[in-house]
């Protein structure tokens, strides 16, 4: 078990007070379109209602933080379990499923559990001093709750979506996006000659403990495309009969093509015979050169074959993009969908920000990996296994969340996330 | 197919007008006490959100009144599908364990849909006049709607019941119910010599299609319990291990019980080694006076045998209930729980209000049963199959609702609604 | 709980030797054309191996008769649970679903097990003498062994049938039949009266426990077609797109046909544009004489409302059969596949044999039923529910078991027994 | 895609055919203690009746050897689509949960089956030469065929003994194992240093397309320990409530183990107080000796986690494998039954045999792995998702069969294999 990172320790107090508020307020940001309703339901098992959100990034900071100070008292006391996620060794956590069941505490209830443990919070960041070890967790921890608060940013969006798109009425959160199309860049194939590299988390600033150790690792080389595949690709995919071609896919993906009856990435929806697609703006005709979105990996590797090409590993994903600035379209846009790939760039473009890409690498500790201590222990190293990994940050992920490090995982057939496909093959 | 009872055409247009106001007035008030998610959230697939049912019982009335009237111009026109409950004819209904799911809507939209058909409505039943045939079916269709929204008032009831049980933190709905508990009279057997009856509504008074036509049966003569069961004869046997012994049960119901872990009725709870009970005002401990409610036809079937009796058949039912006034405590008491039966009344008592009577009979067509004509059809008799049916009334049922010929109806698995049961026995 | 009639008491010795030995000769004369892998396979939950039938029906004897003498040693006994179907008052029955995972016993097995009980029972018998109350009882009770053994014979053979229709290459059982068919008789209606009838079974000769008391019950005056419906009328009912129109269903039961895929009955398969039939011989092209087999209860409900009729209730049903002669096809014709009406009967034709009829009774406790004493109490009465009941024997029936008063009951899904429909109707 | 790797052409006929001869006999004595009705059922969805392993097998023979050469005729063309596993080149595979319903082709028949393809592949191998490049592909086929039947071979070892321990009597399918059990040697760590390994397989020999291409891996120095841990070893876990601690499960393994009940390996079975374990040889008191067998990869990665040591990698298990011999306890020992690791030996021991080894790898594509050309792509490539490697054989698997470079793969909840764990940990 490990220690906190010592970069931690050196973040500047008075901007972990702006950084704490900031997004904070963000995340009401995002519920202000919406109703007590939308902000109850549940739309399937594996999604959360708004609300459980707004609540459980604030237990998780009542819980890790505000409980280890016995001045603290907390907002109520059932909500230790009822807010709880998945950490067993802090109690039984209401049931998953179940989460959308509960109406009462009501949103606005919520909402004064946020506001109490803000100002429990704040009062905490402002004391100041770093000087010794437990002073020294706390800031580390309230880094780290904010670094959650902004994936749980990122799975309210998703779940606001897919909540949405039940709807036969297919109603907006955001204002109306665009409709007029240009042109997406032609893709080109980039070279890199592999070796022992490194890849991995190391230094200084914010890392989860799934990025650790930094280790080396033996790749071939292999090339990248330059861009994510695009509508209008896949669309030609789909035209070929894709959906319906075992030959293409893992056994188990087609499996679940027939039985779910797919055939197309989740959100497009035919009218009249042409495709439109399903976006936080509500329902518009699909656009050709925005990065195609809402795939599962299942669907990724079976485009892939189709393009005699395949999905990159982690990490020769990490080894293309260590080199890179972390820039791209992020949530901050407020368009929360992807666009088209920036012309005239002759590098790799849209490595972060548009669409998590998946990779071909299963979700697995790093050689020597160590869970943080404690509780938090329970954070990422129980969920390894039955996973793929997903790189770069989306349209619906918080600017300056994630880096080059940055793994996110969810199952082969997962597609209510905005995730997408950058080819990769084989090179001399 | 049939044309509408006279009856109907000669209730006079004032009351009409008042009572049409009235019931919707009451279904406004059942749901003051409840939030925007309260009234949003789904419990299971066989209940509905409340908001569902203020939609619904409007719908009702929109289609099968207003829209009849081509001036009528409706209020969203995609509300027709949306909140058709099961009407084929109409259209094709937005699939019913996905109610929930339609956050927009809003609570706050419905209610202006329900004032709008309210006002479109009331225009109607002033214009007077049911000189004609067309007129005639209309002020009866409007009959028809009050009726239909008072049983969705007591399944709104039941609804909220359950949504609210789910909730770990047991959040009350009402206010709180005394928790003195008296004593409740013993039961005695009540004989009737039976022959050839006659049962089913006739004459003048709104009925459904499914208490017609009167018609002859033949009953051997019977005994009914003056009062229903109570907690304390429930007890009984539960501690007499009545859940754990085959014996006693119909195969499917013993099924029922193992792989659905039935130990005690719905809603009872233990803690620290005492029964409680969830009611619409909460947890409280169980009160052993009360009539038992919220067990299944399952459980009833059980119960009777151990007590080497059987359940009544509904022609018993009826015939013994047809000279009684239909008095009892209904939901306008506003307890919204079974009580203790009165004390000092020599004959059956509680046969109407408290909790609704499981019947030995099953829900079928009467001999030369015809459903309503036109779309109406479907209102009951498609659902003539594998459900028994429950007499009397409860707790829950709006005053005024029920009647002697009454037939409610419900799988023999069912338990969230306020369901009891009256034992029976042969006679010489 | 009641004691065997008298009536069993009286069925001289001798006959009852003789026709123990063709009844346990006939159900191995009906395993004949099987191998042993045909008689291990359990083909669903709700069907049982032909190897559990023949060991059961042994059980049961074994059980119920040579149980009851001290010096009878078990074959086995690990069989007492092993083939126990559902007497919990016996022990606890080895799961029903898993029966066809017991390969061991083997066939062989099982058929000396057969033999052994064969001759322990052989030799009770012939003790003779009927002159206490336990000699009485245990006649009888070999009396209702054959009986049951009967019932299983033709579960056996509608248990085979299924089977063999998984098997994607159509095997046939027994020879095949004629492929030239000429025309049915045209349907008439035979109007009855009704009024304050008796059913129910009384006076000498075995009957089951359900078939009791004869009771009385009023009828309206209604009407039965003259024989059961052909594959031609049905033929028209599919082609009228009879399954695809939700208001001739029950509710439930259009769902079932939504959620299964029905679009004819059970075993008929297009080919190449014509409709064939799967059957005991094998797969043949559809005749259109015959009565039309294996429709669930559901079906015949829909079908009997296309044809603007309805099914008969068991009441009108047996006050129908009562005075005709029992006498039909039944199983002991060899063909096991329903045939085309006589010509030239003006009565009522195929009230016994060729199919089970669907009525719209519900399988429900006669008024005043009790069921037999002790273990057998089980029989029959714990299953009455969710069952629709079915009269007059089929094809698969062995000759002399079935009488007017008998009811067969499954539930309205089902469709793998030898189930048809005769229609009725009001009448004057 | 790869032509088939020049070894194969070098392996001289005459040892081909009599391999064929003894591949095939071995199959066959395997089921000389199965009667038909143990050949016939299908005790879950992932295992396979023993009839179909020995059609399939044969299939597989016809289809990708015999069927190159027009002048053969296939014994029944419908079993082309019948006896297909899972290769959608090839036609429409028969529904694998349903294959167990096929009672037609009888066990008997399928005997011919096999003696016809026997006959005439052994003709086609006696024609002798690898001249030419369509011949050397024939001989390499054969043989795929031959280790694709030895893969069979187990599996139907693990089917069988997955279906008579269905069997509520306990039967056995091999003779008596010895009860009296000595002592385990105690394990040791051995060190390996690691740096940039390489593994796969190249050179002569056949090897599964999974196990090429040999490449490049880099690895931290890590231990193993010397041999498998034992019954004993994980009764300690148990004892120590390894299965009631979410804390040492992946997130989705103690999911599995609430909802499954699991409390021990399948197969081990109290028995008034004391554990005893199915075996192909009946039920025994459970071996404190012998490597614990029937674990999954979630119990596999829970013990170790309780161990403070983790699962091999497969690079770490192949590096340190690759210099040993290929000795173990495998199939024609007999015995069916892992035991106790040999005394007296330093080095690591039960590497191969004895028990199918978990690694913590996922089953992933080797990089620049290409599967093979034409219909034989599908025979592992499309598998690579959501399952793990193991790695060593098991007293199950035939000998000769395993290599240091062969990867096993099944699901995480996979028990009914013979699979087992070696402890794993990071050195310096």
């Amino acid at each position: 078990m490990t220690t906190p990172p010592e970069s931690a320790v050196q973040s500047p107090i008075a901007s972990k007070a702006t950084r704490f508020a900031r997004t904070r307020a963000t995340t009401m940001s995002l519920v202000s379109p919406l109703s007590a309703e939308d902000c109850q339901v549940q739309s399937m098992p594996t999604a959360s209602p708004v609300k459980w959100h707004l609540a459980h990034t604030t237990w998780f900071f009542e819980t890790f933080v505000l409980g280890r100070d016995p001045a603290y008292r907390a907002f109520r006391p059932e909500f230790k379990d009822l807010f709880n996620s998945y950490y067993v060794s802090i109690g039984e956590a209401w049931s998953r499923p179940r989460r959308g069941l509960v109406t009462r505490p009501s949103l606005a209830e919520v909402m004064e559990y946020r506001a109490h443990v803000d100002a429990a919070l704040e009062k905490h960041v402002a004391l100041g001093g770093v000087d010794d070890e437990e002073r020294a967790l706390e800031m580390w921890t309230i880094e780290l709750g904010l670094a959650h608060e902004e994936q749980h940013q990122e799975l309210l969006l998703a779940d606001v979506k897919h909540l949405l798109a039940q709807n036969p009425l297919f109603p907006a959160y955001a204002p109306a996006l665009p409709s007029a199309f240009g042109a997406a860049p032609k893709p080109r194939w980039h070279s890199f000659a592999g070796g022992l590299v490194e890849i991995g988390h190391s230094g200084p600033g914010f890392a989860f403990d799934n990025e650790t150790p930094r280790h080396k690792v033996h790749l071939e080389p292999f090339a990248l495309a330059s861009r994510p595949a695009t509508n209008e690709d896949w669309l030609a995919f789909v035209e070929d009969k894709g959906y319906a071609r075992p030959e293409l896919w893992l056994s188990e993906g087609f499996e679940v093509v027939r039985t779910q009856g797919w055939r197309a990435p989740l959100y497009w929806i035919e009218r009249e015979g042409r495709w439109h697609e399903f976006t936080l703006s509500g329902l518009r005709p699909l656009d050709p050169t925005a990065p195609v979105c809402h795939v599962s990996g299942f669907e990724a590797d079976a485009f892939a074959r189709w393009n005699y090409a395949r999905l990159p590993t982690e990490a020769e994903w990490e080894h293309a993009a260590q080199s890179l600035p972390v820039r791209g379209r992020f949530a901050d846009t407020r368009r929360l969908h992807p666009e088209r790939a920036p012309a005239g760039d002759d590098g790799l473009v849209q490595m972060f920000g548009d669409v998590w890409e998946w990779t071909s690498s299963d979700y697995a500790p790093y050689p020597r990996f160590r869970p943080w201590a404690g509780d938090l222990a329970e954070y990422n190293g129980k969920f390894m296994c039955n996973q793929r990994v997903l790189r770069g940050g989306s349209c619906a992920t918080p600017s300056g969340h994630v880096r080059a490090s940055y793994r996110n995982f969810f199952a082969l057939d997962t597609r209510w996330q905005f995730t997408g496909v950058r080819l990769a093959r084989d090179a001399q």
